[in-house]
């Protein structure tokens, strides 16, 4: 692969070299459905008003993208050639007009489902979902103009985005609303204040970790924390042991859950699982016993106080909600259901005090809370690199794909 | 009717002539699916330990009593020959060992959704449903000892409860959990409290609107307060404008929402509905376009903050859901089911930040929480009378029936 090269003879405004210009640089475009990606070169556009180009440095799969690459997904939501990905960690290249929290060298996560700040949903303290920016998989353009900010080498013609992000390719274009410094709070965002420090250069290893915070990580422990909000001493059965349920399965148990059961088909994972914070294990295919009837004998009878659905399958979803205690049993789904299956729940199954409920993005608000949760996961007593099981180059984004497939991987860093 | 009669030798241990004995009296028994009421002479045996025998003093019919009569509902909750009802009011005529919080002559509402106080549920603040004495429609004999304490006069057989109350009746008898003194609270509850004086004798108007404590008022307005919450200014959309929507109604304009929608297929019921605060109407056989697209409109777009499901109809939820704004949007369920329908919703569905929840009894605690709810419910600022729209004699109780059924009547308030 060759590096960034210039290949506009706009004027760069700032102090790097490229800003302003096209850059010229490999992705890894899905031309079709199930089609290996192939690494090509492509074109990327400067980024446009209260937009923001990237150097990505670290990105992983998530059975999300391999959703989209399979088409598991509505016709509305099919787009090649495409460039997936949404797990990632970045340097800011250059900012669009208008830009100012975020500027050149900065360390950023990219975030699939953005935050305005000022609609009415961004102004809720009960949502995370921006009008213009939340996480939107019909759309495959970038939000202000309808275009691509990518296009492919050969034949000059456009290359879709996704989720926001786009994240397998060595540079891409975000909406500012969906970059995130965790480098720096909030409150201390404002550029033009001189008193804020630069933020001393991230290690290699918090850069990967960063990545994670992108969707798994957030999303899991976001769940745990935002959504189910965990209490010490509660029970907790997390179905689906993947990346998504053992952030969560963490996110418990630094809350200080007493019991948190993990479920899945693979009774290896109990392993890693263990790691991370799962108490006791359930393999459905061990028994003819239904989960949810061992899950309460589990419990002295009752059930758990919140179960976390992140497999996205409607029958564990009614496993999952049976698993849960009445009178105040919670089930948070959290995996993304790819299927026309409806809930299958009886209206009447709702009288009996427990509840059910789906998240995106566990419930963070990304560009204002994002920046503590990924400080508090960073801390000693949380160990996020578990998840990293694997680290490939690049050029092996189809074995990191088929790794994740296989269920061989539950993260696999590509270092771009 | 003749009045109450001894049968018992047993001596009376109470200052009243019955206490202790068997009480002849009428009761409407229903004798099977569909079958008119027979209004026949029953025995009551006396109330065993924990246990209340009360006079009625007025009943009224709600929907749950039709289903239960028409056996809409699941094989297992049929029971006949049985005495159904379970909206009243009535007056203490004995009670049994050990009970405490109430005695003889005390006015008390029959509550078909108990609270012992005691058990995991009741302790805990997130849960209305008591272990042993919450609404249990499969239930047709006494928890204590599973046996009846309604006798047939005419050939000794044993008559079957319903829903912990059985109001249909000039004697029942309940669990004391069941039972509560909304003219006591619970802090003075304790009747070895010389310092407690007792009680003013209440008007018959009152008695008329505490009956309707027993159901339709604490569930519509617990819906509101308790379970959706509703602020000042906020919208809500109400599903149904029986009694239970337009106590809903009633209990969300007192909290300050800024527009209520009902929605009925009946026009007339706008007429009502104004009088209880129903601000806007929507009539699903008006037009073609779904309702919920109609409530968005008039919501500039977005729907309203929370939509209360008063009909037990699983396409009426889906428009009340829908009906809902994304990011937010609750959607109570507080009507019965008695449909074997799944709800219409696929999970994704619950990924925009829409809420679905259902509620019993409107998420209050009877024996805790319904003194609070009832005096607030009688102040000027609220007109629970409107619900009252006929009175007739115990022994027109078929008409009541037939004038709920009809719709012709939110309440018919019975005097035995």
């Amino acid at each position: 692969m060759t590096t960034a090269t210039d290949t506009s003879t706009a004027a760069a405004a700032s102090s790097n070299a490229t800003a302003g210009k096209v850059i010229t640089c490999y992705a890894a475009v899905a031309r079709g459905p199930h089609e290996p990606l192939v690494l090509e070169e492509i074109e990327v556009d400067p980024p446009q008003k209260m937009e923001v180009r990237l150097r990505i440095l670290y990105t992983s799969v998530c059975h999300t993208d391999l959703s989209a690459w399979r088409s598991e997904v509505p016709e509305g939501e099919r787009a090649f050639p495409r460039i997936l990905g949404h797990e990632a960690v970045g340097v800011v290249e250059s900012v669009g007009e208008g830009v100012t929290d975020v500027g050149e060298g900065d360390h950023v996560i990219p975030i699939f489902n953005g935050e305005c700040g000022d609609c009415a949903y961004c102004r809720s303290a009960t949502s995370n979902l921006c009008r213009r920016y939340r996480v939107d998989p019909l759309r495959s353009v970038m939000r202000s103009d309808g275009a691509c900010r990518f296009r492919s080498r050969a034949d000059g013609r456009p290359i879709f985005h996704f989720l926001n992000t786009s994240t397998f390719s060595q540079y891409t274009v975000l909406d500012s609303a969906c970059v995130v410094n965790i480098h720096r709070s909030p409150a201390a965002s404002d550029r033009t204040d001189a008193d804020v420090p630069p933020p001393p250069p991230p290690s290699p290893r918090h850069l990967k970790m960063m990545s994670l915070f992108s969707c798994c990580v957030s999303t899991g422990v976001g769940a745990a924390w935002n959504v189910a909000n965990v209490q010490a001493g509660s029970s907790v059965a997390i179905f689906g042991l993947g990346a998504l349920g053992l952030a969560a399965a963490q996110g418990a148990k630094v809350r200080g859950a007493s019991k948190i059961i993990g479920v899945d088909i693979n009774s290896q994972k109990f392993i890693k699982g263990k790691a991370m914070g799962v108490t006791d294990f359930v393999n459905p295919m061990d028994s003819s016993k239904p989960v949810h009837e061992r899950i309460r004998e589990m419990t002295g009878g009752g059930g758990v106080d919140h179960s976390l659905e992140c497999v996205g399958n409607p029958q564990v979803l009614r496993e999952a909600f049976l698993s849960t205690h009445d009178g105040w049993g919670q089930t948070v789904l959290v995996g993304i259901y790819s299927t026309s299956q409806l809930l299958p729940l009886h209206p009447m199954e709702l009288f009996d005090g427990r509840s059910i409920t789906g998240t995106i993005f566990g419930g963070v608000k990304g560009k204002s809370q994002l920046h503590h949760i990924a400080h508090r996961c960073l801390q000693p007593d949380m160990n996020m690199e578990e998840l990293i099981t694997h680290e490939l180059p690049f050029e092996k984004i189809n074995e990191a794909m088929q790794l994740l497939a296989d269920g061989k991987a539950l993260r696999c860093i590509m270092h771009l």
